[in-house]
């Protein structure tokens, strides 16, 4: 790579939720997805269809002559991967929150990581437009050129490196994951009480909006940041008959009492 | 009350959060507030500056007027201002979550309950079209009443009895307070790494708006969900920093666990 090169062709590696997300993504925007590798056919040729791309199940015959390797296979699967694609100076990226880029070394000189920030589901589609595309290379060109490339599908690319990336990945967890457990627990909540869990949507909504604004911490409400201990009693002595929902509600309310009288 | 009313004229007894969104939006659709109470000249000389009303601060001097009263004060403040205040038979109403209706038998022969399910901050503005209301009342007519009267600033009223609302106000807990203290904990984690805030606000966007259309259940992603330990064993590692996330994380990943192994 001698100099700041428009990324046109791309091979994607893996047919998982973020390599078909990404990939319609980038076919919207005018790159041309050459190939896609999958374990099985199944998987590579349904992904290969959506996106008008040759497929493939054999690492041997991955096809040499893209701008881009994108692999977007399980965690995992990185580490083996690497070994048996040699790209020898093309640029190769993972989209792992967890992953460091280093872990790419073995597959080509040129790489680095796209990670876009979202939780991706099969059924949903997503507006790349506003993710959060987190960009690491192993060189500035390479930086350069990926930031480029990013900067063409979100109008939110930043630079993370692998240290700081692994912290965000966890983050993610308590941003998404954790929260919506709690709302699966609030819709067993109501279901038990014969409530339709649909009156929790607003709230859920409402909620969430806050925080594009407003300091998570600011915004903080209930029981537990009021202090209002004879609501929590209350709200412990209905969570007799859940003793696991009881023991969250508990630890929960603690900590965010702890934080209030910090 | 002797057939169905239509409410015009109105007291709000408090003039906290509840009490100052529930009185905006009364007055934006046409009701009248006679007079808002509350025990301090500021607070009930503020609310009522807004809604253009009377105030006092004198439980005796409440105007006995009105069409409907409203008590939105403190959940522990009810019980002992409703000896206080004597309305015969005109309507009044609570917008407690966690109180009974029967509380209010003391005040007057016509009583109920308009529990708007929302998160309210003083410094957020609250669209009440698309806010769920959970009415109940003493009577058949009391409810009719309220309904229509619930209609006229939400599209989305609801038959909640004293039981189920007390349900639904611990729901309400884990689908609003404790996502929020999540959100809080990723925005600590972000901070230790450097990294602004803003970039996991579109994730924490999007969990919410999938459970817009999606049963948590299904929405649910991440290492937990996945049964991924590699990720998860990093994950506490890197909070061995942090011993009070450490314990959230591991008690919501078990949990998580458990409902994928079910």
């Amino acid at each position: 790579m001698t100099g700041l090169v428009n990324l046109k062709n791309i091979v994607l590696i893996g047919a998982g939720n973020v390599a078909t997300h990404l990939g319609l993504a980038l076919k919207d925007n005018g790159y041309r997805i050459l190939q896609v590798y999958s374990r099985t056919i199944p998987s590579a040729s349904h992904l290969a269809g959506k996106l008008h791309s040759d497929f493939s199940t054999d690492l041997e015959k991955i096809n040499l002559k893209a701008d881009l390797y994108i692999i977007s296979v399980p965690d995992d699967a990185v580490g083996e991967l690497v070994y048996k694609i040699k790209l020898k100076d093309r640029l190769v990226v993972h989209t792992s929150g967890s992953l460091p880029m280093d872990i790419l070394k073995n597959s080509s000189s040129n790489y680095g990581v796209v990670y876009p920030l979202q939780t991706f589901s099969k059924t949903r589609k997503v507006d790349f437009e506003h993710i959060p595309i987190c960009v690491e290379a192993n060189s500035k060109l390479g930086l350069e050129t990926l930031k480029r490339f990013a900067g063409t599908i979100s109008g939110d690319v930043r630079d993370v490196n692998s240290e700081q990336r692994k912290k965000l990945h966890l983050a993610a967890v308590f941003a998404c994951n954790f929260p919506n457990f709690m709302y699966s627990i609030s819709a067993e909540i109501v279901k038990q009480a014969n409530i339709d869990f649909s009156i929790l949507r607003q709230l859920i909504k409402e909620t969430a909006e806050k925080v594009m604004e407003l300091d998570p911490l600011e915004a903080q409400t209930g029981p537990a940041k009021r202090g209002d201990q004879k609501i929590m009693e209350k709200h412990l002595e209905m969570l007799k008959g859940f003793p696991e929902f009881k023991e969250i509600y508990q630890l929960l309310s603690e900590r965010i009492e702890k934080g209030r009288t910090k």
